[in-house]
């Protein structure tokens, strides 16, 4: 942390936001510059957070040097993390591909997503019961039903089951059915519920918000991680701009930006980015060659006959084709991706 | 709702929407372009909510024509809703004003701002219990005793309480104490805190999120509503752009916008808008021009000393010029409020 | 300037910095935190500013620390500009508004504006003579003929003129006709453009890019002072955000962020803004509650008529009740306004 | 186009719309909907371009259904096109790079540079001679003796030269020296300079705003195109959001959009979309893997001793291996490129 003084400020002040560091046990660094002067803190950073330095005499603003996320810094852990999900292994060499549909709507539906998304070599199955929706007259999930169907399609295919939850109470529930749970955009700051599944051991998988930066995300992470829970992986879906032609605009760049601030492995939903099934196939080429570790993607045996977010939902097909690409695309950047199709 | 053909679509197409729509109870109203033809749905839109009509053949987009939330719309209630929170009226021709500090930290801190924000004219007390705060590692809020140490501060003054709460148990344990819920901005879309607020009567101020769309910000308002809690106040508390030099940027033409669409009343929110005390004074006497109900500010009796967001707090002498100012301003936009120092 | 070594710089790596800075006649400061080596750099900035110190050898980043503007800083001039245009003191005690059509369209529209913008009490005619339009195929403007126009109408009202320039060229025509140069939004950055008008000793008025940063924005004055004319008056005009119920987000927060680090004086466009008429009112009340020198307002004689941005231009009667309402709003803030109405 | 009426307007209000726009040639179509009545208006919709319906009695709102561009449509050409340049052709099966240094600094790096990109395999030479900086004391870039340095370069080589042009008169100037000229995301509405190169009949490499939609792109495209000149290549070059981790935010969608809206090639700048070096490979990988026709690359022989934008330039080596990869990627999607190194 550094301290940048105004232009008017006294040796006085200096003196007064120096003892107020040191009685904190933090070294000082003073540096006078031609026309302002700096201090520069030495220490943990974090015996300041609930120090109004900013209000002290003399003092113009302060600077950040150090990020204040810890558990999720690539200082803290150099090597990327590996997070094994009933054995498959997230931020490997393998990619890992989740999929199926928006909501889960009935037994019929999920077990037809299901099969399709495995012969296409989709290692998750992926199904909402639990449905944030933006009107509250839209289709809700189908909740705790909707969980016992995901998992007999489990017992059907061998697929994982990731599945959002949205309260703590649907954490409770969700533990019992699902191999990954899944935290929504809306959520990424819904601090209450990311202890609860800190304080799970589950993995999780960590959507970022539309408008959360890429140093508030990792913070966020950082709740649930300081809670003793190390399986995130991160998932990026677009951020909320200016531009309308798309749902959200997919930020491409934060897939090699993580990479080099955090150990843990992101992957990509280019659906929820684009909110439109025609951009998935390419986006989802983009984040692989960018070098994700995985994408989500909605899938659905009828996106005509979707119950939500139909516009975005590829229907086996193409899946099974968008599939056959990212394991050519694989081969070359030196990931794997076993296209079972 | 209108649904725009794309250029070469089929009659056959067009026909197949009809028949949709015709099933549904909707009517239809074909029109034939240059260029591209339109079909109008005349009836209640909502029927249509889960049907994925752009999935059809040969169809380019739809365009909504009416909003999709109802209670919150001003074609539903075209008078302003005044709501009356232990007979103080928000949205009346009296401003209100909800004042005290971020966080409430020790009761000899939320008295000493009690006293100071009753002093000026405030008919609130506002304080953080539950504080949701970016990093883990921060001060989180005394939990139910602060609640209670607001509820000793209401004894003393008479001022009304409004704390923020961030889970449907907060929502419980806060019920006992406050007299208005304050739902914060990373919230906006905490769907299932919405409806438990919506089932419980009391009032709500209802914080905008930081990406949220005017549009988007009413529908949320409806999951409250639609429970049947129709006591809500919304609060512009700024949006996330690209500009830095504040925290967040003050949308205030919000204020507008939202007496032109809804009739909720609507106040601001300068603190969080700006991070920093410097700008409070202006941008409180623009948000009052501007036509809004009243103003949320953070107060504290020591902002040198304050635990959390102590940049943006206010000293009390400031608050009481602030409350001055405001007090003369609204005596020429016809608005009324007692500066009481 | 700071420069943030990363964690695993070498001692050697900042040496080699060292000896750079030293090179460059520049002071240098060494600060070795507990996990991170800070390198303060004393003395000119702009000696670095073709020097790629973030390629040096253990370089995480760079911070600056003193605003890379200087003749816009208010370091450089800690008193308030005052601007005069033909004997009209802007960023003085008294509140400036410029008035009058989106374009110029013929000799009847220009004279009845003035003459009603005249009336209300306004300073200053504004009329498009060059226009940049977003489709090709709209009307762009009376080019010279409007300029005379804008002439006559100034010596039938003794209203001052002001004029958009767009390219070199419009600056040499306009330069007979007008008393003030206006640089629109989309020039923000043509530094072409910026340093013409700069050789120029002509008074301008400079809007906001809709993606300017306020820092970026002072830095593009500095294109026009760096040559001499130190006549520039800030115009701020909306930024460009998600939300799209306003044409741009008016950044109300920019006046006292402006204030606060410039001496420059700046005015508000709430007509560009919001690009409605309906919220014209509002915003510009709230503007100058808020602090701006004065605004500049479309107003139309029949905007049902006009050839452009029809939907946010005022008729004559409306921009007269705002010239009475601001009056009124000047005594109470401190600064004055003569309503003629 | 459609018109939505306000709830309460009269027929008379529609009686009125209709015989404005029966007057100007167009055909009516009047549909009442349950809560609002919607009027289509059938033909050419640039006849209201100039016409304020916005702001006829019972109005609420025009609906645009036919994008305002034309040229530029994919309606206009369906079959994607193909610009010639020299005898490279863009947007072809063949990938275009066009690669070096930020600026032309001298006769020894312009050099270096073109031998360098033309070892790996680019088909252009890049090289600033007019460069619009941020701050006017910035190295300004050495104008015409710059592009005699590209011509040499051209000469040894047998590179073709692309270089930006900021106003009339470098459109005047650089016609001399270049094959292609670029116009710089800060000039994407400045319709004269757009203008001037319609004129000319030069291929232009035409960059997107960082606050420009894509449909406002499309409409500035159609700016030069309307005057004749239908060689424009697009460059998506990164926008402008709250996130700060890059320069600018690279809409990787952009590349997808592009191609269903309009017939232009597109190809993508992740120099200045990232402003880091290290994610320029894993965004270049990316932008061809979704689609795009081609990458324009800063390389500076030696990034360290680079006049401006030193952190985003490439080393030979590190392009070396970009082409390799693009190369590889090139195979698997359908494309070819042939990389030299």
């Amino acid at each position: 942390m550094i301290i940048v003084m105004k232009s008017n400020s006294t040796e006085n002040d200096i003196q007064e936001i120096s003892k107020v560091l040191v009685n904190l046990g933090l070294g000082v660094h003073i540096s006078k510059g031609s026309e302002k002067t700096i201090i520069g803190v030495i220490g943990d950073k974090r015996k300041l957070s609930d120090v109004p330095l900013e209000l002290m005499n003399g003092v113009e603003k302060l600077v950040p040097i150090v990020e204040s996320y810890k558990l999720a810094s690539k200082t803290f852990q150099p090597k990327p993390s590996i997070i094994d999900v009933g054995g498959v292994k997230i931020g490997g060499k393998e990619l890992v591909i989740m999929a199926g549909p928006c909501a889960v709507e009935s037994r019929e539906q999920i077990l037809a997503s299901a099969e399709a998304v495995k012969k296409a070599g989709a290692q998750f199955l992926r199904g909402g019961a639990f449905k944030p929706r933006t009107s509250p007259y839209a289709f809700q999930g189908l909740e705790e039903e909707g969980l016992k169907l995901l998992k007999e399609a489990k017992e059907a295919t061998g697929l994982l089951i990731i599945s959002e939850v949205t309260s703590e109470r649907a954490v409770e529930i969700a533990d019992k059915y699902v191999d990954m749970f899944q935290v929504g955009a809306r959520n990424v700051q819904n601090f209450q519920l990311l202890r609860e599944i800190g304080r799970s051991k589950k993995p999780v998988l960590f959507k970022r918000g539309p408008s959360t930066t890429i140093d508030e995300w990792l913070n966020a992470a950082e709740y649930i991680m300081s809670e003793g829970n190390y399986n995130v992986v991160l998932c990026e879906r677009g951020i909320r701009t200016f531009e309308t032609a798309t749902r959200n605009t997919l930020d491409i760049s934060a897939v090699p930006v993580v990479k080099s601030l955090s150990h843990l492995p992101i992957i990509v939903d280019p659906s929820h980015a684009a909110g439109k099934a025609q951009y998935i196939l390419p986006l989802s080429k983009a984040a692989i060659a960018a070098g994700a570790d995985g994408l989500i993607i909605e899938v659905h045996p009828n996106p005509k006959c979707a119950l939500s977010d139909a516009a975005q939902q590829l229907p086996p097909e193409d899946f099974n084709n968008l599939c056959k690409d990212i394991g050519r695309i694989a081969d070359i950047i030196g990931r794997e991706f076993h296209y079972a199709g």
